[in-house]
């Protein structure tokens, strides 16, 4: 079968021993892209050989992408059939099952799994599977039916939206591939219970990378009054809520967030404890200042300010601004806790940033709580930029 | 009372602004030291002045150390008595009582909490103060009377040890200064039990820093064999048995320690369970891969091997080879957990040189979790290289 498998070359400059040792990607400008390698329809498998013609391993090819060619396999010959992709899933789903009680999970995060581009979330019975790569695309039968194999879920949703697929040149749609879905779907995490919409849903419908973020954060609520800013489904409101606090309000620019957000905190029985304020984050915190609110714990966890390098100063100075507005909003000695998911934005410039803000509000703080994302979004040590997510709890001393 | 009280003033280049934010240290060629700074006797209260004679606070001064001042108060009038350090007392307990049931905790993180120099340790009814910076030793009965008042301990040890003493001109010296102790103190912690030797123990006899990683890696220890080397009293190695390991081996140089380790796993019910090797760690990691030894979990959480910017590169080799002779003892799916708690080494270079002992070892791994020192260890914010426990759990995945 492999036979007729092209080989691409690395160029004489290209890191090799980075790709020996585990990096996965080959940027376009490390490829000898010859008339015949930029023809490779984008998916195509291909034996990759360095400068000296030593072997490599086995890529998929995109020729439209800046990441050219992602490594598969070790094994340049590696067969990428069906045993193939349930070794690989089995790998992660093993990871997993140690973590966690209950079927809820990212289940595949990309190339740390070993599946370069494809991100799967597990929802109990379910699964949404993000093909980010063209070779994810043209092997999407197979990857469903062994994901069906090994794990079992009945139903599985192909999520074929944001950014990453526009840069492999892979066109939006969502739709149910197997099984059926009747609205929403609950999901336990940390005691609380989100509402989870797997069609409509930004993402994949839920974000658990916050999972321990939202675990810490819950330590601190007992009989706290709750600010959740860009909450989305609920995510540190309902957490806090089933950490015993007094009450939370979620604020979120999205209606059908915050209608899943009553959804969920209806779910716990927290309803009368729980309220939404529907509107631009800053303007409501500014809102709130005005009326005088005040609160023990408030969570800011907004999208991406810093999406790419290029947005990195006017991302820093969204976050700081974050950070003032929000820790005016904080009772003295209580608990401030600020995201980033910027690639862009690294640990330390996000903590200046946020500290800037806090300290342009007049407050002193101690840094109690640096977290990332959980477990099931692994990282490979090669490509530490994919730890995106950051979390950092203040105490607001003064 | 403040009237006698001198004026330090800083140098027309040092960053008034840096401390004005925040900053809590001023450093040796930041200050105009005249004759008459340079005899202040160390742990000296000192009005702080900027170089256009602004007021920037209430300082203690060491002109012995290279850190001459350190912020106590942005009031250069303050009142360092009884009601000032039960305040700073105060603020730092409500944090811990909030954070955890027992009272068992780190009660004072130095700077963070406001109480530069000053690590208190509390165990129950018992707690261990690290005087580490002169005005410290100077209000050392002040402090104690504080502390026993905040919090009501009947026992206080004074732990005079450590590196940072040696640093501002202390002597050293270790001494029960209220009530008394009777042995070994059980320290509960993670569902473990740890014996903490308050007099005779590393530090203040027991590492709570590591509580939250200890929680991690107990979460992955369901049924594992477990490998806990540089142990000290059992920390990794106990909080596994904990979370239901099948077995664990605690390696350490230190015999009493390992025998603190045995009683603390005799006091869980654990002893048959629990194994110890007293030894040099690379030695008996050398010899435990000799013996075909294999286990589901490793932890090295070994001493700081780069404590100065000096010794940063061979620090760097001998976490990798730490790294390296581990894995070769971790089961193909299994887990490694590695720690450092080196101020001059930051995460970044850590997790490098950790990986390169790992693919040394001719493993591949995801990194699954990254940890720092608990909630219970406060930073600074501007002061981010006081968090310098760092922890990386990797899943070797072939």
């Amino acid at each position: 079968m492999t036979e007729t498998r092209p080989t691409v070359r690395l160029r004489p400059k290209a890191e090799a021993r980075a790709i020996r040792h585990g990096f996965p990607w080959i940027y376009a400008d490390e490829l000898v892209t010859d008339r015949r390698t930029r023809a490779l329809a984008p998916g195509s498998l291909a034996r990759l050989e360095d400068a000296e013609r030593q072997p490599l391993g086995l890529v998929t090819v995109n020729p439209n992408s800046k990441i050219i060619a992602r490594m598969l396999d070790p094994d340049p010959e590696a067969e990428i059939g069906a045993d193939w992709l349930a070794a690989r899933l089995s790998q992660a789903l093993a990871l997993r099952e140690r973590l966690y009680e209950a079927q809820y999970y990212r289940l595949v995060h990309a190339e740390a799994d070993g599946l370069p581009g494809v991100v799967i979330d597990r929802f109990g019975d379910a699964a949404v599977i993000q093909p980010n790569a063209a070779w994810a695309e043209t092997h999407l039968d197979a990857l469903v039916a062994a994901l069906v194999a090994v794990t079992g879920v009945s139903t599985v949703v192909k999520n074929g939206t944001g950014r990453a697929r526009g840069l492999e040149g892979l066109a939006e749609e969502t739709v149910v591939v197997r099984g059926a879905l009747a609205g929403p779907v609950p999901v336990p995490m940390n005691g609380a219970t989100y509402m989870a919409d797997l069609l409509g849903g930004q993402k994949t419908g839920l974000f658990y990378d916050q999972r321990p973020n939202h675990a810490f954060v819950q330590g601190l609520a007992r009989g706290a009054r709750v600010l959740d800013v860009f909450s989305h489904v609920g995510g540190f409101a309902l957490a806090a809520l089933a950490g015993g606090a007094e009450r939370a309000l979620a604020v979120d620019a999205s209606a059908p967030a915050l209608a899943l957000a009553g959804q969920g905190a209806a779910a716990m029985g927290a309803e009368n404890r729980f309220a939404t304020r529907q509107g631009d984050a800053f303007d409501t915190m500014t809102a709130l200042a005005t009326e005088g609110a005040c609160f023990d714990l408030v969570i800011c966890d907004p999208p991406a300010f810093a999406p790419s390098k290029q947005a990195l100063e006017a991302g820093l100075r969204a976050y700081e601004r974050v950070a003032r507005l929000a820790a005016g909003l904080v009772a003295p000695g209580g608990f401030l806790c600020l995201c980033s998911c910027s690639h862009a934005v690294d640990l330390a410039r996000f903590r200046a940033a946020s500290a800037r803000g806090i300290g342009k509000a007049g407050r002193r703080s101690q840094i109690v709580f640096t977290g990332f994302a959980g477990p099931d979004h692994p990282v490979l040590p090669h490509l530490a930029e994919s730890g995106y997510l950051k979390a950092l709890v203040f105490r607001l001393t003064a």
